[in-house]
């Protein structure tokens, strides 16, 4: 009816990222074509080049422009700890906290029967080839959910053996909010790791 | 710290799109670089493709491909109405309704002191022009907002010397809505307008 293809077109390829629906797709095709020729260009420029310009660091498979992104590449990170994350955005959440001076690993995915994705589909051989003696400990940063729990209690089967320790992020409230809509098993876990005040 | 130039400046160009927020502008970027290189290069292709394929009709101002888009180019459509609307969105939502037989005309914006747009960046000259003693009526379709009204009421004023009859869609409840959460304006609109049964 709209002889528009390319813009149907390009709603469509919009649609595909999560969270973006089929109005939001026509929205953000309509904003590009109300973009300037030039920032249509950048636009289209920035996915070819965050493509072509990015891949994964050799160690901890985090994107980055060099062979070793800047964290494993750095001198004052203790490289004696490794952090295992699902993705990339969590490395930016932990290092947000100013709390953590370790090594990450990123597995580009959590092991779910689900979806058919097994460990092997998983950077696990990668994380298992850096386990060389100077690793001492290994944290198990994957998300409390059900792929979560089950892609670190699979890690942990693996390293354990190796005498590494492998410890898991705490569970307990949220900070800031309120204990009344904390569901059970939250409470639960936050009771069981009670710590002395 | 993330050595990651070419990810934070796609994040960058995410965020510039309406109703996409830094978060969710850092998760399509991240979505980009989990996508194959065929994906990219896609979906990159199709922001190149609408912008240097579609132009603006020459009548309508709809964004097409031929010099006139279907609805202008047909010769089923009532060519004595012209429905005047803010975006070519606004298009494909009238034609949804089946309902509307005549011709359309897209200002592409809406007149906005605060954010200091006249009368002279919207399509109003090209609406102007079309008035040429074919049209008999001309539909004003923009939204009932502030801006949505001025404008209406700004070309209302502009046509109705020619002659032109000029109508403005209907106000009144919304089909399906509970009565109770009508807001003030909206129910005297609705009393003022009601209709014989």
């Amino acid at each position: 009816m709209h002889n528009a293809e390319p813009l149907e077109n390009l709603a469509d390829q919009f649609a595909r990222f999560p969270g973006v629906g089929r109005k939001g797709a026509v929205r953000m095709a309509y904003e590009v074509m109300s973009m300037s020729n030039e920032q249509a260009m950048e636009l289209a420029r920035a996915i070819q080049d965050a493509k072509t310009k990015l891949h994964r660091c050799r160690l901890c498979q985090d994107y980055t422009t060099s062979e070793l992104c800047p964290i494993c590449a750095s001198q004052k990170r203790d490289r004696t700890v490794i952090c295992v994350v699902e993705a990339p955005r969590d490395i930016k959440a932990i290092e947000r906290t100013h709390e953590y001076n370790g090594l990450y690993h990123v597995l580009h995915g959590l092991i779910s029967p689900m979806d058919g994705i097994g460990a092997d589909q998983l950077c696990v051989k990668e994380l298992l080839a850096r386990l060389d003696g100077t690793v001492k400990e290994v944290i198990m940063a994957t998300s409390p959910t059900v792929e979560g729990e089950a892609t670190a209690m699979y890690l942990a089967k693996l390293i354990k053996p190796l005498g590494i320790k492998t410890t898991r992020l705490a569970y307990g409230l949220p900070v800031g909010s309120s204990l009344e809509y904390a569901d059970e098993t939250t409470l639960y876990r936050a009771m069981e790791g009670r710590g002395e005040m």
